[in-house]
């Protein structure tokens, strides 16, 4: 049976009762914004939701089920890739409104909280408490708690704390049909089951539609610094993470950059980095003071043989400093092109220099350039292929480079996506990365949560 | 369709011809070992197989799922729950001939193995070069990594390290049928895909067989220091305990004992904890010397809140010293009766003084004495529930126990189990923590991967 193509009255009067006022919207001028994200992809959703609990949505999903109703869940869409374009039409559903934080528990480290939450807020209302909730996509600031289990989102200090998946300890989810599924709890081991609340961190909106979520927190580190490193070539710098790590330190980040986002930053500001550094690292570390101060003292002696042309060490408002370099890459890098393809392979950690270097070879040979940097402790390589959309070709061009380099990271025994999901842009590259077996599980087990594929559909997996 | 109950002429071909030699035992004699885990449950196979291959598991799997033959898949059958009893026949395959540590990578921080190697093995090779794994379950001298990935294990260092499924980064597993899935590999981070690895993780050899793993490491932490802390009744140790994850400090480990518990220990030796204490906590830090003597500080200053009546402090032989308190409250117990049943209950963390306390009521009401311990940090009781077999009515008498501090767990908004599974031994009480609609979606999922039900049957989740 196919999708719904269009509202009926009866459809419009369902909506419109079950979500009142502006709880939902049926014009092109209101529903124009939720027609796109953070990636180039569009298409009109048939009507915009904005629920406010979970009753609202299951009887929003008891309906589009029946009604074979495409259903996209989203909240603030900072995804690159296109996941939570409705391409099929289909009812938007935006969790914005579900931002309650519930409870933050500083005995169990615990949070309870509704989706819509967004990630720095959480953080914040943590921190008040001395507690922590360590993932931190860069887009921290903007992308909320519901977005980043959807997505299983990364981030910087994944090396030591591991990815959003790590610390889910609980979800409820609303399924197709309307039944609302309770997985986990604050407990914070539980081996009974199947672990189907994991299952729905990274799986995009395409089993069903999160409206509860418990995580697991702890303590906050007392203390943190970070140290900026240039080296003299992009061996060098590899070498320099392999001595770190080798000493026995394991920093809550270590980021990557190359020595053309080195040159691109240094077009804005003086950074802390020798001028000759084709390649440089950013460490932090964390923990009691006493500990921070010892892990600095090891790194830098560590980083001693394979003498770096610079280290700058930070702490407090100079460790914020250290990280503007970081965070000026991306608005930095349209300084080489006004546009960018911008992609997030991960490679087995000890890959890394091999992917940077035959990355930096394919952008020669085709003439564009491209930038590297990201999470190195991760083998997680962000790499921006800039471009002139007005200059005749490039934007062909850069799309050859991309393909070339999805091809490279899977060679590489690698992922096409560390971090950003496959959704439109990537959904053609998927079978290349997984077996027609895992592809028929995957699909299998989506018709176990939705059989009529209303949820997110046509999207990669 | 029924399942095979007995091996025809034609299943004894194909096993001893696929399975050489002692590869394949079918008499009684040899099997017996066979019939039993841990646990107290005990039904023969048909048959016991030792592949030393995944092309043998293939076949073998693609034999049993045609004769509708039940596969137990086993390795050193630690489980105390009759997890690896064959109660409907079939052909267990015990997976220790699959022992090969195939790749330690220092530098991708990943090691891949075959699911028979010893735990403490694979740590240990893994300390050669500096590296972590670090899930350790109490059993971790004797398990596999393979069981403890079927098992999802958790252990003592979860508290800052987490369980089992944290550290998987890719698996191999034949499926009925006989196809070989691969999942995941070497980068630390994917998102590509539903996360079909996770799904077996605590699966209990359900859904497939492994045949291959991939975890993650970390470097080694350079120095570690243990604290045993006495206290003068229950609720100042769970104060101490909440002192020091207030202070900001995340031990590795954080272990209880009640006063029976110190008691039953005391027996047996002299231990570092004043005679009158009625609670202990056994802390472990971990990290640079520096760090650790921090945090050794930190944890002593923040205790010293709750006036405890003695805080030993272990490093080197020492602490390995301390430990031995701890390792000796198992064997130990069986001074108070010759019986036990085992429990390992998991609660939200702030609900653990008040669960001690309903068990410890709760074994006075029905007179029989009931130890708890274990992981603290992670709300992760083990109840030993003491009696003795032949006397009249102890041992329905300690079931019946068993069963309230099963409820008594859930009511708190916990799970009936943190780390053993269900096996045979909690399967009835599966259904009390799991809805209705997850055990349906856990049986529908099952069917994706095992359509004809013959991987580990008749077991809880």
């Amino acid at each position: 049976m196919p999708y719904a193509q269009a509202l009926t009255k009866a459809h419009e009067a369902f909506l419109t009762d079950l979500f009142p006022g502006d709880g939902c919207l049926l014009t092109p001028e209101a529903m124009n914004v939720f027609a796109t994200d953070a990636g180039r992809e569009r298409a009109m959703p048939l009507a915009v939701v904005r629920p406010e609990n979970r009753g609202q949505v299951a009887e929003l999903l008891r309906w589009a089920d029946a009604e074979r109703m495409p259903v996209v869940p989203r909240a603030r869409a900072t995804n690159q890739v296109g996941a939570v374009v409705p391409i099929h039409g289909g009812v938007v559903v935006s969790l914005l409104r579900m931002n309650t934080i519930i409870d933050i528990d500083g005995q169990d480290f615990a949070a309870v909280l509704q989706p819509g939450v967004v990630t720095a807020d959480l953080q914040a209302a943590c921190a008040k408490q001395r507690l922590f909730y360590p993932p931190d996509p860069a887009s921290v600031k903007t992308s909320t708690v519901g977005g980043n289990i959807a997505t299983c989102a990364g981030g910087l200090r994944a090396v030591k704390y591991g990815v959003t998946r790590d610390w889910v300890l609980g979800l409820e989810a609303v399924l197709p049909g309307g039944r609302i599924l309770t997985m986990g709890g604050r407990a914070h081991k539980d081996v009974v089951g199947l672990d189907l609340k994991r299952l729905f961190v990274g799986s995009a909106g395409k089993l069903g539609l999160i409206t509860e979520v418990t995580v697991k927190l702890v303590p906050l580190p007392e203390a943190s610094a970070s140290v900026l490193v240039g080296f003299r070539d992009l061996a060098t710098c590899m070498d320099g993470a392999r001595a770190v790590f080798r000493a026995g330190l394991l920093p809550s980040a270590c980021e990557f950059m190359d020595g053309t986002v080195l040159d691109v930053v240094r077009m804005g500001n003086d950074i802390p980095v020798a001028q000759k550094a084709k390649g440089a690292l950013l460490f932090k570390v964390d923990g009691t003071s006493e500990g921070v101060d010892a892990e600095v003292r090891r790194l830098t002696q560590a980083l001693d043989a394979v003498r770096p042309l610079s280290v700058e060490v930070g702490v407090d408002e100079a460790e914020e400093a250290i990280w503007d370099v970081r965070r000026s890459i991306s608005p930095g890098s349209y300084r080489l092109r006004p546009d960018k393809v911008s992609e997030d392979i991960a490679v087995p950690r000890s890959k890394v220099g091999e992917l940077v270097e035959t990355i930096h070879r394919t952008g020669d040979e085709y003439g564009l350039p491209v930038l590297c940097y990201g999470h190195l402790g991760d083998g997680n390589i962000h790499a921006n292929i800039m471009f002139d959309g007005a200059a005749e070709g490039e934007r062909a061009t850069a799309h050859t480079i991309k393909d070339e380099l999805f091809r490279l990271a899977l060679r590489l025994g690698g992922t096409i996506s560390g971090e950003h999901g496959t959704g439109l842009a990537k959904a053609s590259f998927v079978p290349e990365q997984l077996s027609a077996d895992e592809l028929r599980i995957m699909a299998d087990i989506k018709k176990v949560f939705d059989p009529n594929d209303i949820m997110n559909p046509g999207k990669g997996w």
